[in-house]
């Protein structure tokens, strides 16, 4: 187990690790609200100071004070993650080392097909430089304007083209890192294949900020698909949404997101946003939004028409639209991307991102729905998610009419009913956001216990002080 | 540091080892020889006994039996790595613990896209099973025919599909795997998506035995291409084969191969097969072999003879013959797989697997080209390998007439001048083979320090008592 000597850092501390970024002391004025809040504002935070350093020296030399006195180092980012693994309530008061001015992008190069920037560069910002020299960088979400491909990578972010291009680390060649230690990692390398040693690079990438702190990252970069294809379609029901997947991967490369909707998603943006031209008529029950890309000459728009009427036939879809400008594509993924603002505004009793072996989403969201049921027949679920991926975000909201602080009671129970489910089709309650602070006991309750001492035990020693995000991922208490 | 505290086993150890697995103790006839032997020949090693479990549980009770003897263990599956990971030579006999016996495909499942292996599954029937239901399963190389997916996962094997399929690593969704106590992580989850904790898969793929012995795996299945386009084509230069892949990948989805020949590929197997029918006339000093695969209605032909069309029109091909039947294809590949095989017959002073950044492999040619001339301007050189991923084989042969015995003396000399031209290229000096035991020291001089210190605190922490593959990987001395 970890050897646990932080403490709150004193005055004389403080002063010394400003000192180390040319500050004379921390902001009178206190730590700014937005370094103790996250985005579902669940959890508040505290911290001693918030050190912005400019460059990796600057970082190695913090973490190296800290890891001298015994603070303890929450690394941020974007602030922008679910399960609060940039915030932190509990324990001695910790320092938030913010990459947020290490925004360079250092180089990039069409011919390798690689971009290399720094932790703090915002996710959208990444696309736009990958853009710049006609390529794409291919990792996306609802945050990108505000997330940092730093947090991205620590986090192992997904999102909605993770179908064809993978998770955040499948998009990572090489990382360059400060350890607990303060050494620095220089893992940055443009290589395709590098079999000389242990994956440091992945056990990093998704360690939230636990085992080291991602200063900059080498990403991969994409052709950009010259025709895209976006439809949404009408399904019987979620097990007809991945017979639909199936038969359109037989005829199209290139499926580059298959989202499904409940029609409690367009429900609920209609309560925001009353009026929402929905693409389909008479909301229903289940859709899909599918997007397709590929390179100029691959006549995607017959292909996938001709895939679609197969689909019509074959009683996998019922209903459906391609979208005929970028406009009505754009209308379609704001429905997508807001139904979590339209969750935000009715507020949920319990949320969850949980991925299932695809062959077991049907009978997931089936005992999901009975397990809910069970304890309040009126519960609301929104379930939508990336089900090409297995990834589900599944909501639990009060009656019509009724608070989410009216149901605080049974919120636990909830959460457990669900994740029970979860682990019962050999799933994970953890698909795309994390474990941060929220999820600590999930991961003891759920996790393979072999892999739980494994952890501990790269934990103890990669930060025998326990400095790095401490109460992360794995609960000591920090 | 390791404490090391290995030890030969006595005969009572041997014969309790060999009762765990209802055996009476060890061949009296000894180790066979194909325990102890490499493809290449270059190492001979010892062993005490051989163990060959049936299941996962008894590779536990091995291990965890060792652990408490402090007996090392070399893991085994198909003995055809070709950096000596699997061959042992110095230090106390150890065990071989072979996972031969262990080839059950334990589940395969369309719907999940996914296979669960035993450990000592050989590739090619991997991907037999895979085909058996309409699936690809696309980790392919020379070796197929008696390589085993535990060591592709141990080694992190690349192989001639990594352009469009990713190296081993990649197409693994989950391990199973007896770690150095003896327990059993049990990790065989169908997700795509899982962010629970610290990604112990990742880093024990590629760990080479030394971190745990992978016992099955969950494996990613793919659509089969239901059309194929293969075809050799002769380049001006290896700089003109990266602009050609560019200009293809523009035009085409789904290049899985693109590989590059040196003329002394061909001379070489002219040697072995003199009447070898080459698709090219006139043997051009460079040549790549293009593999595209597409669904059905994709009009590969069509597009790839456009795509080729363009490539004449620019000067980045001068000749070139698409393969109109699958003999012809099969003879392009065949001309590529053979050349190792060709390599052997030569014998080669010093052998190479490494990868540069795409933007700099006509750079490591010609300066390692340079290189090998300083020290002997009659030495040959046989470049070929997976150029789409920056992973050449650049071999280095005596002249004409002479032996690799001749020129022993300066085998250490080559070797250290292409490493540091890899190396002054930012490239790797294992790209797909692994360290091994014939790395240890490249590994030492040119890996990063703190991944090299983070390395040993992993090893340490996992396996403190040294037993799993000891001497691999990190050189400690076993």
């Amino acid at each position: 187990m970890l050897l646990l000597m932080l403490d709150s850092p004193s005055q004389s501390d403080l002063a010394f690790l400003h000192g180390l970024i040319g500050e004379p002391g921390p902001d009178p004025d206190g730590v700014p609200e937005r370094y103790l809040t996250e985005p579902r504002d669940r959890d508040h935070g505290r911290a001693a100071t918030v050190l912005r350093p400019r460059n990796t020296g600057e970082v190695a030399r913090i973490v190296a004070a800290c890891a001298e006195r015994g603070i303890g180092v929450i690394p941020w980012s974007g602030g922008t993650g679910l399960v609060g693994g940039q915030v932190s309530a509990e324990g001695p008061l910790k320092i938030v080392l913010s990459l947020e001015r290490m925004t360079r992008i250092r180089s990039i190069s069409p011919d390798d097909d690689a971009i290399v920037a720094e932790a703090g560069v915002v996710l959208s910002d990444l696309q736009a430089a990958a853009a710049s020299v006609g390529r794409l960088f291919p990792l996306a979400m609802a945050s990108q304007g505000s997330c940092c491909i730093g947090g991205n990578l620590a986090t192992n972010a997904g999102g909605v083209q993770v179908l064809r291009y993978g998770n955040a680390r499948d998009l990572c060649l090489g990382v360059e890192a400060v350890l607990a230690d303060g050494s620095i990692h220089h893992g940055l390398r443009l290589l395709r294949k590098d079999n000389t040693g242990y994956d440091l690079r992945h056990l990093l990438i998704g360690s939230e900020g636990t085992l080291g702190i991602i200063t900059a990252a080498v990403l991969k970069l994409f052709p950009c698909p010259a025709e895209v294809v976006t439809a949404m379609l009408a399904v019987p029901s979620p097990q007809a949404a991945l017979h639909l997947l199936q038969a359109m991967r037989a005829r199209l490369d290139g499926i580059t997101a298959f989202e499904l909707m409940a029609a409690r998603g367009p429900e609920f943006l209609r309560g925001v946003y009353p009026d929402i031209a929905d693409p389909l008529e008479g909301t229903p029950d289940w859709r899909v939004l599918v997007e397709v890309g590929g390179p100029l000459g691959s006549e995607l728009q017959v292909r996938a028409e001709a895939a679609l009427e197969a689909a019509f036939d074959a009683g996998l879809a019922t209903d459906g639209v391609l979208a005929s400008s970028e406009a009505q594509r754009a209308r379609m993924w704001w429905m997508r991307e807001t139904i979590p603002e339209a969750n935000r505004k009715v507020g949920a009793i319990s949320s969850h991102d949980v991925s299932v072996p695809l062959s077991r989403i049907a009978a997931f969201i089936e005992a999901g729905a009975r397990a809910v049921a069970a304890l309040d027949p009126h519960l609301r679920i929104n379930c939508f998610g990336h089900i090409g991926d297995g990834n589900l975000h599944y909501n639990v909201f009060p009656p019509e009419g009724r608070s989410k602080h009216d149901y605080e009671a049974i919120a636990a129970a909830v959460k457990a009913a669900i994740h029970d489910c979860v682990a019962e089709e050999g799933g994970s309650v953890s698909a795309e956001h994390g474990i941060g602070r929220a999820k600590t006991a999930d991961l003891m309750r759920y996790g393979d216990p072999a892999k739980l001492a494994t952890m501990r035990a790269i934990k103890t020693a990669l930060d025998p002080v326990g400095i790095l995000n401490p109460g992360a991922v794995l609960d000591t208490g920090g």
